[in-house]
């Protein structure tokens, strides 16, 4: 199972990465291979300064070896041995009206000193973080999650949707980091799911990233914006570092374990602003943002 | 002492915010009382888009009441009730030759059932983080700190001064965030020092704080700068953001115990950027600083 995803993550990260650039038309993906010092590595591939892409990361990583004492905190184990892998990617469009989007997947397995398999799950998910809201871009991103995941399980879009909503939440701000998507973890066999299962319920979810995102770029990319709009992207970026610094447990995670802080931190965003005590006109587009970032709504 | 050093803070507030905006010539600060619904409350004076100074605050409260449920955790007590009174600043000047400072003089005390003080503290210190280094203003600054600290006690200097450096350090990037100064917590009541001590001592410092950092700002004011000295600066901004967000504990706390989050993130830059693996080049001023930041400096 581990080499089989740690193969799909690779491709899939080729397909996705080949895409975007055709979509730029001007930048290419800087490719850095690391290596970590107990064992794997990873390819992290940067797009920067692009027609559309001002700054983005889409990266894979596979790392193993004794679980970090941080980590057999985390979990409850003793000297365990781990493998984990995964693709994280996040997009910070030019254009105020196209979302960032992030996405996530990625395996995970736990062994004891045999080196026999004691625990092993799945986890992972996709979200969008628009600036001005489009209705129809929300129903089209979610339309497109829930139907990766109706082919698997009509239960898990209700209820990956909540989590998404969640957990991508600055509660310092009572607000959502966005309009959500999936969110989901410690995706373990039971009785109604084989690891198989799940391998395929998780390989469909990356595979309708290009399919949930890219038409929106598309339909956004080109469209006319004012200083004004790009300020208030700005400001609106500096909420996802913060959600990002303050919040996200993956974040935090790498930058505790020396992590490779430069893969962990391309998430952030390229130009962000702070203004003190900033809050859009009543009635304003960016007033219709907000509300729906402090009531989530079902958009499918 | 509650009320004689909320009153200190209070007429020091006026003090600095007078002079600084003298010194900016444009921008005035804009002032916001706010109450805390649990008891207390504070004085917020921001200032934005001036001449000199880009974005900065110099925010004074006092609260008190029901020691929260974090705080009990945190100071291993129990249903205690809790008087706090401080100052913080933070000042983001625009051109990007002079640094940014941080100061922060605290006062704490403790209650048992009765109302009797269990326990009394000050806290506090000043901090500088240049973006192009000048020699002769870190040693103003520190010397301006040291003088400060040697009329109470001449081992406080480099005591603090150290924690200083120990304290305002970036763990995930191996530096420091800027070029310290002094740093203090916990000073109770001891053989030495009685709590009418430690009140001279803090005050000296606070009193010490135009001294220290106004004739750098006066000195670098009109200096000229490129594009790509102005990048360095928000790229460097970028690295408080991540301090003040992953690792001080100010922030966090206030973050998470409903403080008031605009008076909190204040002290965020307001413009920053974040490049993907960015170096100075070889030899430049922007390594030259970096270094320093991977080794404090003795400065005086």
């Amino acid at each position: 199972m581990k080499d089989k995803f740690f193969n799909y993550i690779q491709e899939l990260q080729n397909t996705i990465t080949s895409k975007l650039e055709v979509i730029d038309g001007k930048a290419k993906f800087q490719e850095d291979l690391w290596k970590r010092p107990e064992g794997g590595g990873g390819r992290t591939r940067v797009i920067e300064n692009g027609n559309v892409f001002e700054k983005g990361g889409v990266n894979i990583s596979g790392v193993h070896g004794k679980l970090p004492n941080s980590m057999q905190q985390y979990f409850g184990v003793k000297d365990a041995d781990f493998f984990a892998c995964g693709l994280s990617l996040v997009l910070h469009p030019k254009n105020p009206m196209i979302p960032t989007v992030h996405a996530n997947w990625r395996y995970f397995e736990m062994y004891d000193q045999n080196g026999t398999i004691v625990d092993q799950w799945f986890g992972g998910g996709q979200d969008l973080t628009p600036y001005y809201l489009f209705e129809e871009d929300a129903k089209h991103f979610h339309l497109t999650c829930k139907t990766a995941c109706d082919k698997h399980n009509p239960e898990f879009y209700p209820k990956y949707k909540v989590r998404c909503d969640e957990y991508f939440y600055n509660s310092h701000r009572n607000e959502s980091r966005g309009i959500g998507g999936l969110f989901f973890d410690y995706c373990k066999k039971s009785e109604d799911m084989s690891m198989q299962n799940w391998y395929d319920f998780v390989t469909e979810v990356g595979n309708s990233f290009l399919e949930a995102y890219v038409p929106i770029v598309e339909k956004r990319k080109n469209s006319n914006y004012t200083k004004t709009q790009r300020n208030w992207q700005e400001i609106r970026r500096g909420r996802y570092v913060e959600f990002n610094l303050v919040h996200d447990k993956g974040t935090l995670f790498g930058l505790k374990t020396n992590g490779r802080i430069e893969s962990i931190l391309m998430s952030l965003p390229p130009h962000v602003q702070w203004v003190y005590d900033h809050h859009p006109e009543p009635g304003s587009e960016e007033e219709k943002l907000i509300k729906v970032l402090q009531q989530p709504k079902n958009w499918v």
